[in-house]
């Protein structure tokens, strides 16, 4: 039997983009269903009955919730291809670590960048700018968090870039300035196409954020 | 070179008890060495930068932090054992998709049914009946999360059932009339071996509850 395999998403999630690279690093052809967030599909309700949220992974009637759970699930029943996490446990447990560092960080920390004003939004600068540094050093000297390849952590953390344009102009930053490293890896990991392919452009991004500014004062 | 496998912990942490769940059930032996939270080791502060919290576990000089992240390495690197997790990749991202569940619900609402008084009690015992409530329903006919035997669920969350009797005594719940299944449960996990010695005593948390709570008002 063929495999059936279907996302159901909503473009901008930075969640959902995750699993969107993934099934296209692993070359599986999917059906992506867009949701409306505001009137969420009966199959949603129904596959992820306990969050109710976008990502869903539907693979053969099973549904996989959440991200980072639906990235490793792809990763080890497509496993021909090359592997998002490392072989060597300890090597695992650190991308296990990071990956789970970004979605107790990024997410909320940028929220706070665009949506709020004044002391809150002051401290949400000073904290993205400290937590891309510390990615960055634990980045170092490789190419990708992955090593010579695109990793889990990748995975994880490049679908923010596409959030950086109302990031950055919001929060009133250049991340360039502060953390180049760190820029150079995500343009370095935009020119693979199944991170490419997978990922809104910013501007686009962008232009959504700017109206959802307006309703949030 | 034989294993020199070091936990950094704190006796009342539920996140603690879960590795020293998953190192008893492999049978390692490990030096515990009880942390001072005001007044945190040097080992630990160099062992866990990031968050500088325990528990930590250290294995022939490297650290590996946050619980979860523990368990599965303790599951991978000692695999002779039977276990933890179960080996096909569907069962294994439910398992994981229940231990996060077990992360994002249940040491909050704990929290605010013994620290917090009038509404945002209320709502927490309302909550933390539902989450019960829901885990039993995962639970169904089985006799551990893990099906006839101790698994990645089982040790993510028995560890709070040592809180119970804060939780009950202050929220002024009963979970045994609301959720006998889930009781049973719990009573059936403290019967293993490597489960009783690894928890301390609900009273001995208890009574460091009440303490707590006298500075929380």
């Amino acid at each position: 039997m063929a495999d059936k395999v279907i996302l159901l998403d909503y473009w901008v999630s930075p969640f959902g983009m995750r699993v969107r690279i993934a099934l296209a690093e692993k070359g599986i052809k999917y059906e992506y269903r867009e949701e409306d967030l505001s009137n969420k599909s009966p199959l949603l309700l129904q596959m992820n009955p306990i969050h109710k949220k976008i990502p869903v992974l539907i693979h053969n009637g099973k549904s996989i919730c959440e991200s980072l759970m639906a990235v490793q699930y792809i990763d080890e029943v497509w496993n021909e291809k090359s592997s998002l996490l490392p072989s060597d446990p300890y090597q695992r447990s650190q991308a296990r670590f990071w990956a789970d560092y970004v979605d107790k960080k990024i997410f909320d920390v940028g929220r706070n960048l665009w949506a709020k004003k004044g002391e809150e939004q002051e401290a949400a600068k000073k904290e993205f700018i400290e937590v891309h540094k510390l990615l960055e050093l634990e980045l170092g000297d490789k190419t990708y968090f992955g090593g010579d390849k695109l990793g889990f952590v990748d995975v994880a953390l490049i679908p923010y870039y596409t959030w950086f344009k109302s990031y950055e102009t919001f929060g009133n930053i250049s991340l360039e300035k502060e953390c180049p490293k760190f820029i150079a890896w995500a343009k370095k990991c935009m020119q693979i196409e199944s991170v490419s392919k997978s990922l809104p452009d910013q501007d686009k991004v962008h232009d959504l954020i700017v109206e959802l500014r307006k309703m949030s004062y």
